[in-house]
């Protein structure tokens, strides 16, 4: 399949690679190929340059969001980050239109704070905006009301929603949300091709707001595991 | 030890009963005693009138909410529903002066609507209030500065944070956070008797917010298993 994954960050880069493997042909947007070919220093997370991870994987074709968008035959994964998705997605609204998006982003705020406005005993606290009454996931859904989205991946890194079997054997679950049952077949498939057999719909997409939300705790217990920056460990709905 | 739970709700209920089996002195605290035993009907959420609760545990000294903190030796448990814990407890700052206050409160507003603002496919969904930038841990402890609060048993119903052997063996997590660490250990201590054997200490009483908002997925998770009111589930973190 023709499968997009719209963002070059590094869980993009993690799900770009993952479909490779599984032999997909991947298009990845960016919001401008020339900028982000340019680049050629590590981003603030230490993130190398875009064109390192290129040279690396040359099966992966660049374009611009909307026509990467355009390119999906119907998957198309949204690593945009979460403060800047709904305005992003929105101008390529027509793009996007019948595909499923599959969205993992938390809207932070912190990443835009000039100075960091929550510091902590461990670090800094992150504020969600929106957050409890609505949710990231519903807001591409109002903005974007002819694709079918599908909330997914976000209560993991990245590193391990496309690797499940690098913690426990994969013994952890994965929830799915969304309002379009076929879309959450999708995304169910992709996951389970990603190697995750514990997958729990959790209905709607209104259950995007707990899973967004969720964010907070699970850095709490990163950082309890003793990670600076994303944590290494699954979460089990033990039954 | 004399062990004091503040609240006559099926929470309080469930720990006043699991600490009396193991042997310990349990005095609860109400509002007001004979408003309380004056009850002969089922409340709203269906649990039976607290005097045929006291029938049956007949050893549970009814008190006032002051006069129950004050005789706790140190460790009280506040089963004061999240919207009216913070008004109650200022009220009996200098009784709880010293003590262990460890709170499961989940601030949510829904049950003081007149009308559920916010319906959803599988019912309602709860507003919390305070949430992402403060808690009611937090707001707790600003409130009394003299008693050392943590925040535990949050993530879970209460019958089975006293039982949690009752779901896949009792291998699942359990989470503390708080700013004293002798307060910690004792809430640790409790929990161990409790039957725990996985607590994470997720750090000081910030992680509280993160503790609380995973009230929303918590709720999601059950819903998708099938249970209306509560989930009969463990969540363990998996390394």
């Amino acid at each position: 399949m023709k499968i997009t994954i719209l963002g070059t960050g590094g869980g993009a880069r993690a799900h770009s690679a993952k479909l490779l493997e599984l032999g997909h042909k991947v298009i990845v947007g960016t919001r401008d190929v020339q900028t982000t070919l340019a680049r050629t220093e590590p981003d603030v997370m230490g993130t190398p340059p875009y064109r390192d991870f290129l040279a690396e994987h040359p099966r992966v074709t660049l374009m611009t969001f909307g026509e990467a968008a355009a390119a999906a035959d119907e998957v198309v994964i949204n690593g945009i980050d979460g403060h800047n998705a709904v305005a992003a997605l929105s101008a390529i609204a027509d793009q996007l239109q019948g595909k499923v998006l599959i969205d993992y982003g938390v809207p932070y705020l912190y990443a835009h704070q000039p100075v960091h406005p929550w510091p902590t005993p461990w670090g800094i606290m992150p504020k969600l905006e929106p957050c409890d009454t609505d949710s990231l996931a519903e807001q591409i859904q109002r903005a974007l009301p002819r694709t079918r989205v599908v909330k997914s991946f976000v209560t993991q890194e990245q590193t391990t929603v496309v690797d499940p079997a690098s913690i426990a054997g994969g013994d952890h679950t994965m929830f799915v949300a969304g309002d379009d049952l076929d879309a959450k077949d999708q995304a169910t498939s992709l996951l389970q091709a990603y190697g995750w057999s514990d997958i729990l719909d959790l209905g709607p997409l209104v259950s995007a707001r707990g899973m967004e939300m969720y964010a907070h705790i699970h850095s709490a217990i990163g950082f309890a595991l003793g990670y600076q920056f994303g944590g290494h460990f699954g979460l089990k709905v033990v039954r």
